[in-house]
């Protein structure tokens, strides 16, 4: 068994940034403070595919933002800290909460901001659109650009590196004929 | 007569997904549970010239969203499946109530709970952006990506095939010039 | 003097189509009939430089919506048709109304039902990602897409074929000064 | 010390163009004089990085719109001047209350509008979108479009000249860490 694979298999939860990951870094301002963010349908797609394979999903974002509250609860993502530029402390909150060690989490960034819970995650992640110091402590970097479906890709890069990916297929669609 | 112009003779309903075929998959979220989708004036012109060319058309939707329901409501289409991740039942009844096979419904889709239906329709088509398991099962894959007129293309082709697209053109142009 | 040269020096009007021309042809719904589209703040630009030059401008959307009123509003543009499938009634009233002939229009179009009246209009602009009927009877067809300055890519070839330009850039900046 | 190390180590402040620099120039309009704008969480950043570098920053955009007040709202940019077609007035008042000369700011723009004062400003900077004699006119043209983090590159280029780059972001974490 490789080093990576050994890595993988030790994963429970993957913890996502949120602009610039789950979004192409857009936000779209008009009057009376409303604010636009655009997520990726493929992307919640992903959720449900890890949720299938029994990983844990949690976003941590160092912009407070509306929308981010609103996407979380459609894809019933309950830990989700939203506006904390230190990442840190909500990080162990999550890890203590449930339960898990570093080894266990796999954080996926695209900026500054993110480095020092990626340095302490056992499998750091970056999108393709990262700033160059992220992607060089990254363990794996996305094809595609956050917003374009990079959550799914990280997911499935995981499931696929520890032969899951089928069987979290098949256990989706098996949740859906039934639904 | 080749096998596929056979096939496409027979196609009398066009039935699309919604993210990822009529948008490019993204959702825009604000606040107040606010959202947005990003649709194209050329899959409306889509649709008039399948209904020059008396092909029915029809919206199975796995995520129900208020925008979907607005935009079908203005392209006139009267069978909308919205929030239906199982998209079997849909089809069946959409099937049932216009006294079609499957032989007569092309299924535009791009993701994986477009499988099922796709497997059972005549005529399956994937947009460029699709997942690689669901451009296996394509008859047909789209050059433009979903939410860049994939819709439009894809009438178009079907048409084109069957050496009926100039003469949906002048139909479509004599209603245009009567109103 | 070439053709060309002699057809321009007579276009005392540029008509543009919306959806497609003046956006990339998105159109963005939400709930309770929301709607949005994506002009470009170059175009407001176009709008002025051609109003310098003299040369008035003017919209007829095969498609109603309030967007394009707004836009209308926003750059004093006063001939909006908006809402009209048929566009050779709009064409010849705002013919009718400036005391023009047809010699004295470009129109800038991308999609079938801009062909009439584009047959009709001295200078027949396509935009980039028009359908390649409208490019084939188009004496223009822009680099940019719809959306992305194709309407400001219009006026200015246009002046620049007239040698007016530069004479343009020079009260549109003295406009500026004085403001 | 080169001639335009030089210059850099004299900026102390960057005044940014909105539309087309800030933006990809995109305006979004709707119902109700409804507007949306593309902002790019990258360019927050890039206000973060300067501040953390003493470099001061403004905005002047030459139309006026509610987005680009929340955006400098959110950022904590107190001098925006919001609707100034005439942007002279503007950079002289911004100079004087600062009591700063011409070759102590950047300034980075994309059209005609922002020419007379970049022909004031000692750095006058161009985004990779700028139509051409604005770029001819700049020192420095970013790789990337406005919208996409320009802004971000524009202090990150003067910040890695003056060879201060590594100090700002030291600021920044430690701010950031006790946050």
């Amino acid at each position: 068994m490789s080093d990576l694979h050994k890595k993988l298999t030790k994963i429970k939860m993957v913890i996502t940034d949120v602009d610039g990951v789950l979004t192409d870094g857009s936000i779209y301002k008009g009057s009376n403070g409303m604010e636009l963010k655009r997520f990726n349908v493929s992307d919640g797609a992903g959720v449900a595919i890890a949720r299938a394979a029994h990983l844990k999903t949690a976003m941590i974002s160092g912009r407070y933002s509306d929308a981010t509250e609103e996407r979380a609860k459609e894809l019933n993502i309950e830990d989700v800290y939203n506006g904390s530029l230190n990442k840190i402390g909500p990080y162990e909150e999550i890890k203590s909460k449930h339960n898990l060690k570093d080894e266990n989490i796999a954080f996926i960034g695209d900026d500054l901001i993110d480095i020092p819970v990626m340095e302490l995650a056992g499998v750091p992640i970056a999108v393709n659109n990262a700033v160059d110091s992220v992607k060089e402590i990254a363990i794996y970097i996305t094809k595609t650009n956050g917003g374009d479906g990079a959550f799914r890709e990280a997911v499935t890069w995981i499931l696929n590196e520890t032969n899951t990916y089928e069987k979290a297929l098949i256990a989706l669609r098996k949740t859906i004929d039934q639904s």
